[in-house]
């Protein structure tokens, strides 16, 4: 079976997807990332490298710490990760599914069509817990699990961020809808600004697509309706997490 | 000499700063990077790496083109740059200056106190060219040149979006003052919103400093003002790209 086919399977029995990431250990680093997950009660750490000077930093922490040089840090984690000392090892956070986001009494959600670069995925969940969003949906596949890079970016945010994960994110936004959710697709050409959508709405989800792309005609059309920000002709999109914090600042609950 | 002492030298004779890279030549990469660079009448290009199918696709053009394989572009690349089948070497743009800057009845600047990080600097660029603002200005040192990294995240705005250059951001934001520019640094904990500090201003700079130290002391006191985007307690920051969307949208030339 070549490569392009296995990719292509509708059901693939192994896969990088979080079926098999929520039970293997995963890498965060950065002080940030890695003191905001050790505060989180919900993750469960597997061990701590850090240097001496880190360690001094972070103070006591309830996970075995092995003390390090950087260079092994660096050996640990990907090339060129700013680790800043720190390196955990710790499983991932269990997704969220759909019907338990609903019943948390979650009022803003930001809802990814096939997002997946991590830089970016990151800085959203930042923002969103910059503006009160409670929740990132994703695909359960066609999405890469929140790792490493993605929690850097965040600067904590993944872990009070929830992320909730879907099959089918047009199905998903039917059922928002259904639970009281206005849901706003963004898609330059549409006919009202995000910040006329989004005004006065009690539960609110907002719906980005992939840059370059943009929202799948599917998931368009599965949205109460479409808004856009407003840019200079010259322009064709903002990049993802721009455009993301835009509309989430126009949309903070007040 | 050490290295560190090197690099703290007042006047480094030789530098990677923009004395040096605005005689070299530099890679830009991608679709719309390559397309808008050779639109573009003030840039000097050298010559064009193009796959067969990336050359057909964007047509006619004013310089000499190779066609290659996809991987002879990679090898003239950084690792992992996203190309697209096509690669340009040419000369940098020659920043402007302050003067020129000022005499080119700019309405709205973006003022970057040591952010470096390039992906950061090409989505400031490309947002500074979806909000009507027309530069963005940065230190001669401690800030990188404009090449592949940054001109790919921008996604063609380093060809419309001034590129300034200052030797002292706090003397420059003196001259834009006297200039008519309200001068607004952006920083948490400031008594003001952005969006009433920006509210009926003329000529506007927008000051954003770098992540995690956040503007410089010396550069806050030569704003006008500083102000703040209202984010929960929880979080610190934004990412510094995230912020500047969010205060260029706002401060929009409408």
């Amino acid at each position: 079976m070549t490569k392009s086919r296995a990719r292509n399977r509708p059901h693939p029995v192994k896969s990088r997807g979080t079926q098999t990431s929520s039970r293997d250990a995963i890498w965060l680093w950065g002080q940030h990332a890695v003191a905001s997950a050790l505060a989180n009660p919900k993750r469960q750490p597997i061990k701590l490298l850090a240097t001496r000077n880190a360690a001094d930093r972070i103070g006591k922490v309830n996970v075995p710490v092995e003390l390090v040089g950087g260079e092994q840090i660096d050996r640990a984690l990907p090339p060129a990760a700013v680790h800043q000392g720190l390196a955990l090892e710790t499983k991932p956070l269990a997704p969220v599914s759909i019907e338990e986001l609903i019943d948390s009494g979650a009022r803003r959600i930001a809802v990814l069509d096939q997002v997946s670069d991590p830089h970016n995925l990151g800085a959203i969940f930042r923002s969103a817990a910059a503006f009160g969003f409670e929740a990132v949906m994703l695909q359960t596949r066609n999405a890469p699990p929140i790792t490493g890079i993605a929690a850097k970016s965040a600067a904590g945010a993944v872990e009070s961020v929830t992320e909730c994960r879907v099959v089918n994110i047009s199905r998903a936004l039917g059922l928002l809808a259904d639970a009281g959710f206005h849901t706003i697709g963004l898609a330059g050409g549409s006919r009202r600004t995000v910040e006329a959508a989004v005004s006065g709405a009690d539960r609110l989800a907002l719906v980005l697509g992939a840059e370059g792309t943009g929202l799948r005609p599917g998931v368009a059309k599965a949205c109460a309706e479409t808004a856009h920000i407003p840019i200079a002709s010259a322009m064709e999109s903002l990049n993802v997490s721009n455009a993301a914090a835009i509309a989430f600042y126009l949309s903070r609950a007040t």
